[in-house]
């Protein structure tokens, strides 16, 4: 069988780490064929779109897409791409790698991001010179459908239960729904949760990361907490995700474009590398899966280094040892 | 000139750490009335509100009001005592002291958090059985005030300016506004500004919060980011913070009740008597303040200490230890 494979590389360092990982999935023995297509600022300064058609249709057919990262034109290439999809939940590990220097040397979490409403459903308007509005949008449907996600995602990996990060006590309506029907589901699953505020969970999460593994939030809580489990790995050089929906699904580090580095060939491809690791488990490899995060691991360990972990190796170096260790 | 001051102990350790704050404050130079009152759990069981009337009514005519904490009230206990000062800034430092185990121990930031809007607006609406919303509310008035506050705050301060948080990059319209007017403002004042989405700053606060000094945020922005930052300098326990209207302000620690040790006499009152620093510097006694702080200080480093901090005196203890060193 045959996966079609929609790879968009975007700006800046998004075009080497993006190559980088599509070697690795050229060394295994699994039968892909890749597509490649644009998108971001540089394809928005050509031809006045940030996201061409011809991209949304191939990440909206394709059985899984790679894609690097996007510059100022971010925002309007990743969420109508997550849309193409269809993606429902926004998987984001953050794990502390031996041999990497992390604030919280044990973190290992793994974010389950609702990824289709909250503030970015995006109904914005101007009511006045004074006053502007957005509608933050909560319903039962995704917010039961991110819950059975997650009493899967508990069970598959043999979690204790999952906690249940919210902001009920302002948004009492909107999140109180969230938090009620993500408890529900997960009392039919028999899955046991915990919840926290979103605000203490930054406060415990810096104090102690352990406390937590599994952690289900709205939208923006999830990308701003994911984000600080970052920092508290290290950076974000290190953090793949997954974009799932129904039937395909859409890989990317979590990084951006780096444009300081960009270039220079020296770009970390291990968060990218460790995306392809989630897009082989997604179609099914689990095996390849393992082995592509353990030569990661190995490499992030015993070097080569990229020049943000302190080493001086080249993006090509370190793509090549990772293969190497397959 | 007599200054009165509302206090409102509330619920859990707020009935230990307040009173410990008014000590510090009676055993200063000024002249000040104190005039008690009730809110949250206790006085909600007993009366079916949280916040009575008469509280309300004292903290709305107080020159300023010290208050501790609230448990499961304390949403409806603290929204509407912000909105009895009309308070449209929440200062929040975040400082890691000497002595004391934090996980970034250079973090030494202050939060200006705006007060009276974002999602704490909170018009929320139920419109099926499957969606509920809520209306964030971002105005040019609101946004400005507080640039302006935080203009004069960077100048008195003498620091470089400040650094505008938001997720303009999804939140066009709404946080849009707000950044463009914040930097209208700022450029009318001469103040230097640079702008980080939320998310990026919650990775790049953890691995280096040296980068950052003065931080303006809109609301929940606000909430999460000076949790996230009272987790780097070692816990809630430390953090004084201030409400700040045009004719009046309310005082609190950024912790809560903290109801595994309520009761026993042991709570750390260190946030609630910076807070008191905060106040009377409202007030305009400068040299007070800084010395409450200078005491604080030279107690978290040398003792005695309350058990958080590993040590094994009580509020009492450290409570006079600091009076002692005033
Ligand atoms: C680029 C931006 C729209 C995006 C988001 O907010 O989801 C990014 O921060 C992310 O987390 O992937
Ligand atoms: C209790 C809650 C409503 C409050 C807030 O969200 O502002 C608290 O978290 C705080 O930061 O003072």
């Amino acid at each position: 069988m045959t996966h079609d494979i929609a790879v968009i590389p975007g700006d800046g360092i998004g075009k080497e780490v993006t190559p980088a990982a599509v070697e690795v999935l050229e060394a295994l023995e699994i039968d892909f064929e890749f597509h490649e297509a644009e998108a971001g600022d540089a394809v928005q300064a050509e031809t006045g779109e940030a996201l061409p058609e011809e991209t949304y249709d191939l990440a909206a057919s394709a059985d899984a897409t790679l894609f690097g990262a996007a510059g100022d034109t971010a925002a309007d290439v990743i969420l109508p791409l997550r849309e193409a999809v269809d993606s429902f939940v926004n998987v984001r590990p953050a794990t502390a790698y031996p041999g990497v220097d992390a604030v919280r040397p044990e973190t290992d979490l793994v974010f389950l991001r609702e990824n289709t409403e909250g503030v970015y459903a995006g109904h914005e308007d101007r009511l006045s010179d004074d006053v502007s509005t957005l509608t933050r949008v909560v319903t039962e449907s995704a917010s039961r459908r991110l819950a059975e996600f997650a009493c899967d995602f508990v069970t598959d990996r043999d979690a204790d239960g999952f906690t249940v990060v919210h902001k009920a006590n302002v948004m009492r309506e909107t999140d109180g729904r969230f938090r009620d029907a993500v408890a529900d589901v997960a009392d039919e699953y028999g899955v046991e949760t915990d919840e926290v505020l979103m605000d203490a969970f930054a406060t415990r999460v810096c104090l102690d990361p352990d406390q937590f593994d599994v952690v289900v939030c709205p939208n923006l809580a999830g990308d701003v907490l994911s984000d600080l489990a970052a920092g508290l790995v290290g950076g974000l050089g290190l953090l793949p995700s997954a974009n799932i929906g129904p039937e395909r699904a859409l890989f990317e580090p979590v990084h951006g474009t780096a444009p300081d580095i960009a270039g220079e060939g020296v770009a970390n491809p291990a968060a990218t590398i460790l995306s392809a690791a989630m897009l082989v488990e997604y179609l099914g490899y689990d095996e390849e899966g393992a082995a592509i995060r353990e030569a990661v691991e190995t490499t992030l360990e015993d070097g080569p280094r990229t020049p943000d972990l302190g080493g001086d190796a080249s993006t090509e170096d370190v793509t090549a040892a990772i293969v190497d260790r397959l």
